[in-house]
């Protein structure tokens, strides 16, 4: 991860898009790239895979890249979170069932 | 990432969640988190960081169980959408600008 | 509007497109076309006004055929919206602000 | 219709809100409260049609907003649309099916 992270980073700088990538146009980004993976499944779940594959893989450079404009260690941000979800939604409560923590 | 990847699928296992996580229901998950995320630009910049990094990690969170619905390699399907923007976007075309690559 | 909306609904018809409006698929597709419009404010301010026009009409259409579908009268659930935000966002509260009403 | 939009800007209007509403600002927030419909359909399709209706009045009202601030007639927008949607997609090729027109 640690090396795809220095190549994603070095294919916008080699572009000179840094100057683009505030934390809110990487933010809207995000969703524009999050809208095209969701018009997979917009009428029926029969979808190509080839598409979800890079739909979700531009989401998931472009968080890349935001977590980069805010100057954060994605791998430590996704195990912090994880960490609250544990305690958010402790096993006992959320075994089997959907709903949100604020609903147990 | 590697050991990240493999909590993420314990977490979600450990609660028996996978029943819900169709890829449609995380497409739909995604979206929502990105919109959480994009809130903290509605009028302003003055964003809040903690917040910022919390809900950029449950996005991620999410591609990775999406990436696990569709049986793909997350790392990989990056490593392949990085090579397929290098063509898209040839250094000498889209230095400095912000065009899509249907507008060169 | 009414008349506007009798058309709407009969465009759906004449193409027997009842099936796959359920209220599901018109959220996302709402979400959809809410992304084609914030796809113009990407990078930038300098919007093409024809296709902002244009994915601004979608939208609203899409809105029309979710208010069909769960059996509400457009006009009404805004007037009734509008009130709910004039008690939640009083004047004197929220003149010149745009804070959130939770963070008054 | 019209004596509603009348309100909708009035009530902006007495809340001095007219300068966060730029255009992109309200792509913005019709996105967002786009998702927060959504939310409704995340895990299944047991949603509350109160909040339903909420949140697809949010985005209407937005939609209102967005429609003033670029100077553009909301119905005329919808009857536009609608009359190019009739050409991309004719009855006898769309008729029963979901394709996207550029799938025909």
């Amino acid at each position: 991860m640690e090396e795809l992270i220095k190549r994603i980073l070095s294919f916008r700088d080699q572009r000179d898009w840094k100057q683009f990538h505030t934390p809110e146009n990487l933010s809207k980004s995000i969703m524009i790239e999050a809208a095209e993976l969701l018009e997979n499944f917009q009428w029926d779940n029969n979808f190509d895979k080839e598409k979800v594959m890079e739909e979700l893989a531009d989401i998931m450079i472009y968080c890349v890249l935001m977590a980069d404009s805010v100057n954060v260690d994605i791998i430590k941000i996704m195990e912090d979170k994880l960490r609250k979800n544990s305690e958010k939604y402790p096993i006992e409560k959320a075994k089997g069932n959907s709903r949100k923590y604020t609903e147990f």
